[in-house]
């Protein structure tokens, strides 16, 4: 068992749009406005947000992340499902087939997503570098042990490596809340 | 280590009243009205909501639990802590010696509650008959192991047992959400 330290970055829902959405609900040659800077290099949260809505109600003021994407992907949390009367699974990043369905408005345009709705999977970003350094693979699973009064362990965390990523345990909003942990706190890696 | 299934109950934000607290806002000699009877005997969702008012903003439509208690006690989520922009800490039930402070409006009538606002923290339910047949005792601490792919294990759990009560895990929704419950999903506790 290898056992390391990470930064936990916690996700509320948020959108990842195509350029081509970008432009049907922006116009044409729209560019998101940068916010503030991501813990993943080039990422960023954009001054646009928008609103999703379900057959049962409405999500508001749901953040671009920015840039475009190759897919459309809306993240939501499991509170967001209800509230919009959806069944969104908990699915990785990318893997969208048969994934939720949402209406997408913003800036009095809308548009109908047929899929890309998620609640994103735990997951652990980790450079090739950091990869070496402990021993861990792309699509590895590993486990976090989160201390304190809402503590455990958090099992099924799936490991994403690239040159490009910086190391950190992503969570949602929920995930977080439940186990007593902000954004940048530390938790421990368990790996086999 | 003994090991044994149990029923998860999921609860969203609510709060619970005393008699005072409740000719307060509703008028005296007020009776709550009963809308759904909970799982622990005597226990009942009423009809009546308050909306909690704190210094960043407001939770509408907060469930009173039923009967009146002997101290009022609001219990809210981490995301309502953020909302409403107040610090309430994760204590158990009935521990509110410096807790959280809001303001509780219902029909047109406010309260301000100096403290008893907490985030409930984790906690099982054990009929005096359960506790011996698993071998428990009150305030024992317990954890739960959580299967599926938000699976993993809830530590801390505070066992409370009495004559009167059922069996159940009690979880907030956040708690639930980030690990794939609902309520009436079985989980299984480990204790020593």
């Amino acid at each position: 068992m290898k056992t390391f330290h990470v930064s936990v970055g916690v996700s509320n829902h948020h959108v990842h749009l195509t350029a081509k959405d970008i432009e049907a609900l922006f116009g044409a040659g729209y560019q998101l406005a940068v916010k503030k800077e991501l813990s993943q290099p080039g990422e960023f949260a954009a001054e646009e947000t928008v609103t999703l809505v379900g057959p049962r109600g409405q999500v508001p003021g749901v953040r671009i992340l920015g840039p475009a994407r190759k897919n459309t992907q809306v993240e939501i949390t499991m509170a967001d499902n209800i509230k919009l009367g959806i069944t969104a699974p908990v699915r990785d990043s990318g893997n969208l087939e048969g994934s939720g369905s949402v209406v997408i408005e913003a800036n009095d345009q809308r548009i109908s997503l047929k899929e890309g709705v998620i609640v994103a999977a735990r997951h652990l970003h980790a450079s090739t570098r950091d990869a070496a350094e402990y021993g861990l693979r792309d699509r590895d699973v590993v486990q976090a042990k989160i201390d304190g009064p809402r503590g455990g362990i958090l099992e099924n965390i799936l490991v994403r490596v690239s040159p490009t990523y910086s190391l950190d345990l992503h969570l949602d909003i929920e995930e977080a809340n439940a186990m007593g942990l902000k954004n940048g706190d530390k938790v421990t890696i368990l790996a086999d």
